[in-house]
């Protein structure tokens, strides 16, 4: 699936990580890899895609806990990618080390937050890498570069050593370049407060309000997941959920009041450089009145009670990761576009972010089609039978 | 148990309801309770236990579902008590509606805020009664008055027709006269989400940093509920949570924005009277910071997350509901020694409420010592089972 013509691999890294070798003897023994430079690795400086943030932070004496659990697996890390500014955007499009190249077509975005991630996978550089997903962000860049993604259920992979974003929000993810390698990946990684039984994933449901927001492109990606599944012998059904408008909206604002939280320090006391996006994300998170920020979490409770209803930990949720492919470049040079675009890409992720729920993106597009992903959203918990279902998926997809 | 000098019941109902019999045939059948009059029934006005919310909300048109179950059920509703004013306060004081007595003694608080349903119980009016427990409204009145009280998984009594206060913290709950009775209600009421396996409860952990903040009585509570668990063959250890701090400081500043957020409108617009206390709590949430909410809200997923896997889904943790007996009336003449008695317990109680935990309240104390009660704490969604371990315990203490 990787192009035949030279990949552009420009402002894709942040720093080249060289002569670490894994020190373990585990299934990942000799597989390279990169990350997110949210997460520490000793001895080098963590950007979080910012100039001024890694003098903030200071130079991280450990590796973050994923980082080293990979390296004790023996995987190389390789590299730290480039990411939108603080994880705090969704196009990928970063001011100050400038953007990673959309792999499949380099006049569109890549996705973020964790775009240079993606971009290494879809580029070929390695076979997989950690991004983190808060509202989104291994979510959409999967599907933009044509990649495997993975959020993983709220808390189940642990974050020591990521720079925090919005932390009631924030996964760490992972991106590969197959299912089958996203699954020992996953394995390594997802460490669950409490080992619980899970249920049988018996009955996927069509998001039908989702597809409203949905491109052809998006809506042929739902269908393809769809169709797949029913092949494969699971029930499908169609559902309204009903709750896309107001996950978004809750999800905004307390996303808006904990990042505000996260950086609010080192914003107010070093007063660092920040692209205009970010800086006004800020600016209007500081300005979020208590009684606000107060109705949207309390809106939030009841939004994951409905959800948890209709999946009654037995079914998947079918949706568009996205509208569809991933929009041009040239799309994002008005303020008003950019939001515009940001707004329908969300109401679509913050269900599963709001209600921390585990979602696989499926990359289903053909080889002469541009990228777009399939999303799999299952209950809390489930995330390894979804990672599973999602291959079962994509081997169908592949053998037709 | 009930003292044998006539119990004064001024000041516990804020409305007498008549000629209502339950309509059903269920085990309930001739069984008289009172709510607190935050439910709504239709046909009357529900106070919130200000002077002047009742015109704000209008008449209901329909039963809260709680009451309508009970309805349903054959109980029989005989009134709407008192509480601290909109459930925001934990004393029971009431400056528009008076103070309901506590039963074993007038010149200590009943506690709050489900002040009197608790007393209506705790004076023999009715073997039982709902109350709501954000953070610890009917815990505190239930040990205070010597009754059996319930806090419910969060979202697992359906609040339809409740007046709400801080909704990611409001649950629906009982005071019974024994746990006999309390089993029956909840059974009842508890409608789940999803109905999942529980695992078996097979260990206590007595949370020793708890203990710090309880007085004498407090202590010999826990220690009577960790023998009797003992002696009935269950381990006990003692653990260090290490959150209620911060348990005590996130659910502070969420509850106060999610309460703001819930009767902003009403106040700004309608300039209701409101008590000293209660205005001073919604003055500061709303002058609080939009990123000192989001560390608040930030936290608390972890703080959930640790909880969580220190119970495993099979311990229940032996806490104090309070630090001790109910307070004198009298200490709470100056607004510093309210703030800090008002500290004390919330340390005690915000563990649970912040999670979204199950938690009994067992009367521990014997016939010639003011009531105190023990907390068990459960796993979320093990509700039956904590009840049914704390009516062992119960049984046990009695029959000693």
């Amino acid at each position: 699936m990787v192009s035949e013509k030279p990949v552009d691999l420009s402002n894709c890294l942040i720093a080249h990580i060289r002569d670490r070798t894994g020190s373990g003897h585990g299934p990942l023994r000799g597989v390279k890899y990169v990350v997110k430079d949210l997460f520490d690795v000793a001895g080098v400086p963590t950007t979080a895609g910012n100039p001024d943030f890694a003098r903030y932070r200071g130079i991280p004496s450990i590796d973050a806990w994923a980082v080293s659990t990979l390296d004790e697996a023996g995987a190389e890390l390789i590299g730290k990618t480039n990411l939108h500014e603080l994880a705090y955007g969704i196009t990928g499009i970063n001011p100050h080390f400038g953007t990673p190249k959309n792999p499949r077509d380099p006049a569109r975005i890549p996705g973020g937050s964790s775009s240079g991630s993606a971009v290494a996978v879809g580029a070929g550089l390695v076979p997989f890498a950690l991004g983190t997903d808060t509202g989104g962000s291994v979510r959409v860049p999967a599907s933009f570069c044509g990649i495997w993604g993975f959020r993983p259920t709220h808390g189940y992979i642990p974050s020591d050593g990521v720079v925090p974003l919005a932390p009631s929000f924030d996964t760490v993810g992972i991106f590969a370049r197959s299912g089958e390698l996203l699954k020992i990946v996953a394995q390594l990684l997802l460490r669950p407060p409490v080992e619980r039984p899970v249920k049988k994933l018996d009955r996927a449901l069509v998001v039908r309000d989702a597809l409203d927001y949905a491109d052809l492109e998006g809506r042929v990606a739902v269908a393809r997941v769809r169709d797949a599944l029913r092949e494969l012998g699971m029930p499908t059904e169609d559902v309204e959920v009903g709750v896309l408008d107001a996950c978004y909206g809750s999800q905004r604002v307390v996303q808006a009041a904990e990042a505000w939280g996260t950086h609010q320090d080192w914003i107010t006391r070093h007063r660092p450089r920040l692209g205009a996006d970010v800086a006004q994300l800020f600016q209007r998170a500081a300005q979020l009145e208590a009684g606000e920020i107060g109705r949207a979490s309390g809106a939030r409770s009841a939004l994951m009670r409905k959800v948890e209803a209709m999946l009654e930990d037995r079914s998947v949720l079918i949706m568009p990761v996205a509208p569809g492919v991933a929009p041009k470049l040239s799309l994002f040079d008005t303020p008003e576009a950019s939001v515009k675009a940001r707004e329908r890409i969300l109401r679509l992720t913050n269900l599963a972010s709001l209600c921390g729920l585990p979602v696989v993106v499926i990359p289903t597009a053909k080889e002469d089609e541009l990228p777009v992903g399939g999303a799999l959203v299952g209950p809390a918990g489930a995330d390894l039978q979804l990672i599973e279902l999602a291959q079962k998926v994509a081997d169908h997809l592949n053998q037709r």
